[in-house]
């Protein structure tokens, strides 16, 4: 069984990725819907979240675990590995960090990001260690978290906050070739970003690269299911009908509350 | 000593108002901000939290507690109540229901709150039991909570927030003629508010009218202080530096992160 793990509903943007790339596993999907967001709060906390939330997926027999929030990658990852030891544990922030130096021809990226994940600086550390040369600049745009819950994904509203945080970066003369959607929410704005930024501007999606890495490390590691059919069991710490009304847009397919299993952390 | 307890910094526009009113009294003001939002979660777990922070700071020599926040107003007063028996414990919805009925004339009144206010009909109910000719809308509005939270309270973003809620609410032609602020996020964003509905629209602050309850209450119970200079004492549950940098929009002063204190729940 694959493990992930996302503060709320935004990691299913990373699950409907991976069940693509692995349409033959088995998965379990914990969404912390009690304490969301974690993009506000202090590393600490995030940290105990997130090892309480291991600790409840840890009652699956995991091959493989996801953490599909940006902020808890961002911080809690080696708190998450010395966890489980035995158990490969993905964040997103790698595989995003890797697409993006492989697409920046001009050396200037941007992220856009929770102010946890910015604050935490993961991408910064991850893009420089593999090339030296990049610009980056990493802005926290936390309405777009807000507009991707409510489901204002298009139209004016999404419009003008995009060019509201993006316009500072992308109206400069060196402005970034690649941005990267450092927040599982963001990929649902992906018009009004594109939009906003225009076409010449690579960007990077951490659902789709995470799940590319996801099933590389498990083909790697001879993990990878042989055939047959994949399934999927939803958890969440509070509200299973708003996770399956919120989240049915996420997975683009339809949720029901009653798969929704509530947990207590 | 006045207890003021919220979800985190949108409370701090009642605590505003409770220190124009009351400006001997002494406060402390909880902000749980570890685990906002309250409006997305389930009556059960805002409870719960009600509850605990209740606990921290009945540490204090309490003598009138003030539930700041909507939401745990809306769920979580009689639970409240019975574990502080001997202090008056005073919600937002009850002075916002009876402001509404006194402005109203022609009985039809909207309430924009957060999901959980709305889903608990707190107000539908406060309402109903003062004037049962009221015809009342109630409606989430939940981007008005991260606009606030951003310091995006003007502007175009604000004003297309406001007329995509309010439009379809006000454009009707048996309009509304009293507007409920049930969020204490939403006072900041008066202006854009105000230009969406129009200047005939009496707009009820609940922060004002919560402020004027408490202090006929403790006049009532003879518990006001007589003179003196008050005092306020600043708790956090998470995060102090965001809660000082955010909350000083709130307040309309500046604060200090080291005048915030952080309380473990």
């Amino acid at each position: 069984m694959i493990g992930v793990f996302d503060s709320g509903v935004g990691g299913l943007t990373v699950l409907e990725a991976l069940a693509a790339e692995l349409p033959c596993e088995h998965f379990v999907y914990l969404g912390d819907t009690a304490r969301l967001p974690y993009g506000t709060k202090s590393a600490e906390t995030v940290v105990r979240y997130a090892l309480q939330a291991t600790g409840a997926l840890m009652q699956y027999p995991l091959k493989c675990l996801v953490i599909a929030c940006n902020t808890a990658s961002a911080v809690s990852l080696p708190a998450i590995r010395e966890r489980m030891a035995n158990v490969p544990v993905i964040g997103v922030i790698e595989p995003g960090a890797e697409a993006a130096c492989a697409a920046s021809r001009s050396g200037r990226i941007a992220v856009i990001a929770t102010e946890g994940t910015v604050r935490g600086a993961a991408y910064e550390e991850a893009i420089r260690r593999r090339r030296a040369d990049v610009r980056l600049t990493a802005l926290p745009a936390p309405l777009f978290v807000a507009l991707a819950e409510e489901g204002v994904c298009e139209g004016p509203i999404a419009e003008a906050v995009a060019h509201h945080y993006l316009d500072p970066l992308f109206a400069a003369p060196r402005r970034p070739d690649t941005l990267v959607l450092g927040c599982t929410h963001f990929p649902m704005l992906i018009q009004a970003i594109r939009a906003a930024v225009g076409a010449q501007v690579t960007i990077v999606d951490s659902a789709q690269t995470t799940a590319r890495h996801v099933r590389r490390t498990l083909r790697e590691a001879g993990l990878a299911a042989a055939g047959g059919q994949g399934s999927l069991r939803l958890l969440a710490t509070d509200a299973p009908q708003r996770f399956a009304r919120i989240g049915s847009r996420f997975l683009e397919r339809p949720i029901e509350a009653h798969e929704v299993e509530l947990v207590d952390l």
